[in-house]
């Protein structure tokens, strides 16, 4: 039911067709949330340039290209995540201008070309494993229309690395960070900057690094108060989060 | 908003005093779930008998007291669970039909007299310690207008008191079985019977008994395919649950 | 030892070929629980609908066809849970009646064309990748007998596609619920229904989900009183107490 | 050292008083972050609302009241949270204006009047126990120079509370969501509304709710991707991330 | 019902005044656990010299005197562990003949004074603070009639004192290890002596000692093959174990 | 330095060749263990009839054949635990007499046909898959000399299976308990007997049974005082500990 | 026995009181770490500089002033860790020269003031709370006789507080680093001095720290190689290593 | 910018190309760390004989090789640990100089064999399965060029194999001590020496082993207070530590 058929009901009532009474019972038993059509354009101004998003990660290469198939067709940007080559194939197949982003793992076509973000997003990795995460991060802001920066392998143990580019970090209206063990990164890097930073624990370690667990407990407890964290390895949950704060920007 | 606001927009359209399109457009803008009135009756229906619940732990006397007065007036079934003496006192003050259970730590006022529940609700506790949260099954039980049957301290270390009640037991409807430490009990008792068994796990224990964790998981992983779980010391949930399903019964 | 063995003892008393004091010390040797056959008839008409119920994962092809094969001699339903296309072509080998149930991997045979339950079950699912989970549940509550309405991919995240099932929810006698990652919906549709809810955690989400550790803690603590939870992906449990609970119904 | 000591020394050696070595030499010797004056002035416009915090847990009431005197000096707002009665006591001896927030458990001063955020921070809260912390989001939110709307006891087993104000959660620019228990409620605010959502688990409820760790791992599972996360409790952080988000607006 | 009027059973059926088919009945219908007397007699012996026991945590000094005084009416040893001073005066005067064992926290009366074990049981303790786990341990070995030997303060940073007791620890029975912190020392009893070695994990550390979780999961994983172990800080359970294997030697 | 070594030193002395003085000098320099010979003799008889052991897991086929037959060169017993058939065929090719007790996934060679034990060993299992580790438990008592007797399957689920058996397990001089899931069963049969009861968590289960864990806390906080406990599948730590405790009976 | 009664036996065999034979029976029945005084004067060196150590936590101030002043009466330094007030009073009384570190929480008698370090002992904490673990390695390493100089409150967030004592830092032997919440100050410290550092993780935060567990594992996993880690809140374990370090530069 | 590019700055200032004002400005322009070339000369020394190091876990043959080819170009020693068998070949076809470390699992290349290490390092470990991390530690410290002495299987449990290398133990300047399962070992070590401890949990164990968090818990309570800990199965981070001590030595 849309706004048009419950337009008919109050036309039928004012053709006499229908009783108040009657009207009132019809709708008693329409499901509720068909009225909710109200809030359709204002959704939809939201969500304008949300990629759609398939998680590919257990899923056959066949299920992938279906999938992708259909959801390109929309004509919005379409994003695989945790995908490998041979879901890309599958998908390539189908999809002719998709793209296959090696680092991030991630299959995508990119329908629109608006920009959508105020400000630089920054990606930051604390060394070379995590950047499989802070590219996923990279992609997801890339297709919801963002300009990002990265700073990889800029981890706490060598801090000259990452303050040589504290300026360029300064400059960005939202930081993302990605490291493992530790996880320290986003307490320094939210000391050095003054926006919002996304913390993403990694799996990366070994031991005591529980699959990243310690890395988030960590920037749990940051003491940086300008830090929220997001779930182990999702990068593109920071890239979404930090796309919705740098449209505001 | 309410069915008879609905109707009256409907009447408007009716007399003409509002095109269909502007009465679309007003409806467009209501809170939606006041459409909900249509389940109201059912739900009347299906929360006859249920009682107003307190939970009773960090109120202050004062608190507490002015909660259960003003809920006591509506005419149902009133509990406060996990409330000491000085807060029954309070209570008492305000509403002089309150009782207090003291094995439950819990107050009752009972204005419902109806009986809901179709069969016996039988709570078994392990230990003596475990007669706490179990009484707080039996008296929300009560109040849910069920005939409840306990049997207590006849933990699986001592099977054969368990067995000496187990014709008792298989006349039940639906059996809550309250234990602490190892929470072994819900397993055997699952295994004596052929009815739902609602298992709590309690804060009785030492050491690697961790506070009810440890009982917690033993019964999630119980051999008996009757048993389902909730939280550590929750009497009260046990209780509602074990109402809900004696009056299908 | 059998009745009829005790009433041969009592006999022989009678008779005198046996003197009060020997027939007591004879008695006295036996394995008490053979005096138990009281319970039989009882139990018989509880157990009256269970089907045999083999747990597939970990067994080989020939093993389970072995098992089922035994136990679909006795007239009853046979449900083999977690089972995949091998197991199932050997069970098909021996049972020509079985049959696979993809989504839910088990295989099954059906003997007891009877219904047991009152009411309908409602199996709610949060996502597509819990459907697993959700079908082993089916599975199970179908071959104890009872009219199953599924509800699957209405998570809270987009609690619209929920809400626009209310109505059918409500009509259910019992409701299962399966959810992995945060594990919220149980709560959600605690609160939409007055009946039973049974919660399933899955395992299905990465990171700090910990295979299903995090929803299963999140049910426990459901802020919905009518809800209890059984083990992480343990469709079957679900199935089964849903099912006892809905004889009552 | 400070940017006049540097000039100094450039003086110097124009002066001919010191060689470019020597100078070399001496800048060689100073502690580096002195250099770092080039980042004041885009700091200072970065930092200014930025409240002074003082951690009041474990505090005495005089050391409470000696620091937010000192801080209280510089113009700027003063929050101190987690204070009782006792902290404000001694404070309003030495600070004149200082409030008290009962519900926020918060001692503020309010010296700066401007408005920093660009649009309406929403402050969400499950049970009314959830309440202090949620107020220790608003107040920190408002002392940074935020229009703060709230909404209590919205919980997810009552749903229909929280979606009678789905329209006005719609109109935020960040939506702040605390809850204890399963923490369920994120989740749920997250699929209603377009923009960043941050979520404060709080250590609300008893038993295997493990103060506040369930409801973190429920947060942090969240299947809507609108969602981070700050450490359990932390209503400061949460309010501090969401003004600087707002800031954006 | 008791041998007696099974005897008596038989004998009305000897009689002609019941059928064998209306004993069968009259049977069928008896609680079946009490046939269980067949086992009395077994069971008394293994009982002998078992100590009545009351844990006295969490008890009112009333109401531990009151179980006291009534348990020790039965002529056998009582023991009531984790008992203060303020519980042993008040079971002092109900039982003038209790003594207080200050360092075990014990409240003991001794009326059985046979010796009931074939060897020495020896009681090990790692540091000064584990000593009243220790003492528990030597107070229940020894009111189930064992003589005991104990080697305090021999933790295994100190091997040589440990070593010093090499001799008499190798002529035990059984020997019984308290140690909390790394829980390391049954380890290496384990590898000095031939014989059973019972591990009790104290609470006694702090940080990540988890109040006597890591030395019970380093006991768990002993390398000796002789170590069993009892939950933390059960003193009383070591002591029960090791004078069960005692009476065997 | 041996006894030989130390007898000469006194010899030297005897003969003048080397003053007391001299004496006590060189022996001060001595590795100190080398005079712990003086226990040899004792620990040999506490270690007769003590198997060889090889823990089979993570081996290759060639090492485990070539360990195992350097130890059955020694005329004791052999056994290798957690060993499958690639391992057992290597074996056998150097040990002529070796035999694989598939169960049990052991490899046994049995040299010494002595008995050691005093009673009987009772090993019992809550389920089929608890098998193996109880396998384990039975061989390794068997090679170590004891008459060993086992129940299988008699979880507590079914409580009738294991009290069939309460006579037979009453007559064991100690009772092993396997049991994964919720491992309530050492709890049940530490109330039946009198003996000591060694309880082994097992790996069986699945979701929250967390690979034994749960298991193991279970029966850490065992109801019954004569239970120990001994790692997660640890069959011939449990077999070991009871054939130490056996040879006391 | 010690050297004199091993010297005696050497003078009896030459004497001829003593044949070889029996001379080696006699040693051999002798414990045999009364051989181990060769190593007494090796330690002895070791040793020097190393103070006493009372552990004051949960000792009453009786207790405390007994060992302390024993203890005192051997000429060496003395340190009570985690004393108060009261147990400081009592200490006074018997121990005139006893002082108390306020922030220590410490108290200490200097007997020896010998220096014993090498070089310099750098002591840096993250926040102003972890001072008091701080001060505990301080007075430990100064009672040791080192050079402290102590870093405070130069956490990660505020970077440049850290950076300004670089040159301070590198000049160090061994540096302590001690910090609650996240952790992470010593991979930064790490990946600035190339001396040994000893983590000291700190109870410090609230919610997910754990009580200091997320630092601990923070540390565990330092992606700064010359990182190691002391247990939570050990001060006295950091500034014992630290000195022992510091007595080989 | 380096000191050459200010020294530039200097000189244009003093040839008046500059003001001072300008070169004020242009320095406040300047990432400052580049300013940190004072401590170069200062870093160079602590870092001569610092291998180069590569974590070979999870990387492809080819990425090992041209890794390590570009690493060894420098002249310094090389080291790829976790390398296996086919990471090798790759590396030796064009690291001709490159060795393979069974037992440690390393490849290295020696380009400098200078000696930096004052002491010898005792490297300790527990059982034969914990060799491949304590050869790590060994070959770590060796290509730090140091003198690396090895004790391997002196477990706890027997504890006279440990004994009888005291005296060897006690001439180390520093001691790794690596161990699994219980982690005990450690402590023992400590007890015996009056140096450094780093103790190394190894994954090595099952069940209640937790891959070695149950070790490293035990690690960090350790009695002894010369004990610091590193990650579970970090090998090179001991050995690494542990050349930085005995560099002091």
């Amino acid at each position: 039911m849309n706004a048009e058929s419950i337009r008919h009901l109050f036309q039928e009532v004012r053709r006499g067709g229908l009783s108040p009474d009657e009207a009132v019972e019809r709708l008693r038993h329409l499901p509720f949330e068909d009225l909710g059509f109200a809030k359709v354009d204002h959704h939809r101004a939201l969500r304008a340039g949300m990629p759609e998003v398939i998680f590919g990660e257990g899923k056959t290469p066949a299920q992938t290209a279906q999938i992708f198939a259909r959801l390109a067709k929309h004509g919005k940007n379409v994003l695989a995540t945790r995908a490998d080559h041979k879901q890309f194939e599958a998908v390539k197949k189908k999809v002719r201008a998709a793209e296959y982003r090696e680092l991030a793992r991630a299959i995508v076509v990119k329908r629109d070309p608006r920009s959508y973000g105020k400000g630089v997003i920054a990606v930051v990795s604390a060394g070379t494993s995590d950047i499989p995460v802070a590219e996923e991060a990279v992609v997801t802001a890339e297709l919801m229309g963002n300009e990002v920066e990265h700073f990889y392998d800029v981890g706490v143990a060598g801090i000259h690395r990452l303050l040589a580019n504290r300026e360029a970090l300064t400059r960005a209206q939202v930081v993302i960070v990605c490291a493992g063990m530790e996880g320290a990164l986003p307490s320094v890097v939210g000391g050095l900057v003054g926006v919002p930073v996304i913390a993403v624990p990694t799996s990366v370690g070994y031991g005591a690094s529980f699959q990243g667990l310690t890395a988030l407990l960590g920037m749990m407890n940051s003491c940086a108060s300008n830090v929220s964290v997001v779930n182990i390895d999702n990068g593109f949950g920071a890239g979404y989060v930090a796309s919705l704060i740098n449209r505001l920007g």
